[in-house]
């Protein structure tokens, strides 16, 4: 549940603002966006407040002080812009899942596909398990009743059940049925950077499947492996 | 039926041949064109003046001065130079879809693929919901007494008949059998973002369609629901 | 036969240079190469000169008086580098087709798969259409003879042989096969154009031909009227 | 065996570092590389000592300096920073293949596709063999104990093994299974560009199999003679 921060402290939340502006602008350089399309959040845990990119709002005309700020429960306590209009799907998830510090939304091309094939992707090579523990996973279909009734918080709700036996932390991604992904990280940039390497395995994967017939998933060893090698205690990937 | 202006107000069109030059400036920007490729127009309804890109030459080069004013009738009424050799496709768009203010027609890989198919574009995500209300159909092949005579204008002909029982407004592009597709919006800049959804809408059905035997049309209240966020009296997407 | 000049006139051959240093460098800017591979050649006829680039040379770093200078006997007659190593094959199509005034030769992507598929590439829709008045044909493989003795001739030899009941200056490109393909226009920069489009019309014959099993070629009628209205006497394409 | 040098001069390595860094900047130029991904190393035969990019540092922020150096044996003996986690596979590879000076690691796309569905690229084409003198392999899956005991060094080895029976400085590349191509040359920008051709050769050989079912391959004297057109004492490409 989130609580309201007893008096909120707007100018501490400058350096999330132009964090989120970046990792906004990140999508078009990553080619991951068209048009308006997309969408980046950030999180300040500490008073629980989000900030968000405004509704269909261009790209290069966007500044740190245009993007929105919300309570976890979609108050917006500073903007005289709409916020996202996925903004409901972004606050589910930051309820649900605690270690996350920014979310992603995108129709990046080839994790569009999968979402549009009612697909899982599956790990099929180091790619993959470098940044994803198991397959990404795709949701059902939702119902007439959840897309006529707050359609933004029951696609959040969904993803939250599909991760009820997963690890966000270990696989910060999800492909909506007939949508599109929804991807997380510790940070906004990181989740960006999840979005643009979920592009990409999943057109590897897409076309490994494609021509492999009887295309076979890669040794689970290997796949603890490379992920183990970039995350957690005895990872030694990277600098100090 | 077209109306002849009594007086023509000419310089009145000067913002209307900006936007129709940018318009088409656009399509090089988005990767939608090859060479001299494709042609956008604009209509200034008050006086049933068309704009459009002279025929066959370089977009580098192109001037504001240089788009081609045209009667509805097709009587050029300003300008040295030919006007595109589809000018009486746009033209018979214009005199049968009476809100548009744009039209657009390219050759853009992935709308063309489909043409070439002779297949339509099932809706099978919200990419297409956005801004498509229903699969986007591809006309009958022309005959070859239709070829014969007055290609151009039989084009426009065979568009306008496919849309008898389909609300331009709302489904605004075509696939031409064979050839390629012909979009349209409410002013020329609003079609070649059109135009540039159908092109990734169109990649993203095919890879579809191609790995997902027995791809799966999306439920039509999802279809509707992403629509109607964006279009009609209710949308509550960007800004006010 | 080629005819050796009496006496050359080589500083004539300035702007031919020029043309031909300015097609290659189209090579990279159309993305039709990788590193020092392709090569764009010109002729002068009247010297029955041919101007051609130098082998394994930087585009970036090329000039005018890089360009190679050779007789349609293959003599060279004015440089210190060494010509392309597909010299051969450049002459033999210039003796052979006495229209054309540019050769080009690249491995472009999608050309090259048709190549190394050995299929031509049917005539789907306008776009083919627009440039090219039949199927584009790839040739029989080459013998170990062929390859053994003189392979560049060979290759040009062959082509001629393919093009034995066709029109070369309606049909511009050919693909050889497990090899790429070869292109030609009235002069250097159109030989490239029909290079750029016959590389977006074979990847759109692919995909069409990949999902659309039972792939249609188009009305014969659709196509005539396609080239002819960009080609020849009654074309209306394009300015005066 | 690797022979440690009895006083390192490292001074003289300041041109190897830059040309290390040059190639590693190279495969971000020539969009083989997402991120911080991938790695280029080279090294000086007379030391053996070998120079690696470090692990995951920014491509834009890398300078010379930042580069790691060590000896055959893994001694780091000159930086702050760590080395590309893949530094073991490298030196196996420098072991054993006398001949090279370069070699690159990349996740490029469509030969990890090759990598994830475990198959060989097969020689399609003339522009396999300008720079490939038979099928690319790929490697048999590693088995757990392989991947839990020293899995870069294994890695290494599993390569070698693969290659007992092919000469690499014909053949200066491999794919390893569910991971991602390795690949050499003479020096380090020489394997930053066969990475570029593989990648180019790998998408070709893609498409041509996915369509071209009953895919035939090239007849070996065409294979033959292109590769020793560009290769050993015979060659007549490029300048002397």
């Amino acid at each position: 549940m989130p609580r309201k921060p007893k008096k909120l402290d707007l100018e501490s939340l400058t350096p999330l603002k132009q964090a989120v502006l970046a990792a906004n602008k990140l999508l078009v350089q990553y080619n991951l966006v068209t048009l308006t399309w997309g969408n980046v959040s950030g999180i300040d845990r500490k008073q629980n407040l989000v900030v968000i990119k405004p509704s269909g709002v261009e790209y290069a005309e966007m500044t740190a002080d245009d993007m929105v700020v919300l309570t976890l429960d979609g108050n917006v306590v500073d903007s005289k812009l709409n916020p996202s209009s996925d903004t409901q799907t972004h606050l589910e998830l930051y309820k649900n899942f605690p270690n996350i510090g920014g979310v992603v939304h995108t129709h990046s091309r080839w994790a569009t596909v999968f979402s549009q094939m009612g697909k899982p992707i599956e790990p099929l090579g180091t790619t993959h398990a470098d940044y994803f523990s198991e397959k990404i996973p795709c949701t059902r279909n939702m119902t007439a009743n959840e897309v006529a009734e707050n359609y933004e918080l029951n696609t959040g709700k969904l993803i939250v059940d599909t991760f009820k036996h997963k690890n966000p932390d270990y696989l910060p991604a999800v492909l909506v049925k007939h949508h599109a992904p929804f991807v997380w990280g510790v940070n906004p940039q990181k989740a960006v950077e999840n979005a643009l390497v979920l592009e990409e395995v999943a057109q590897m994967a897409y076309f490994t499947g494609l021509a492999g017939k009887g295309q076979q998933i890669m040794p689970q060893y290997l796949l603890d492996k490379h992920f183990f090698r970039k995350h957690g205690d005895n990872a030694y990937y990277g600098q100090k």
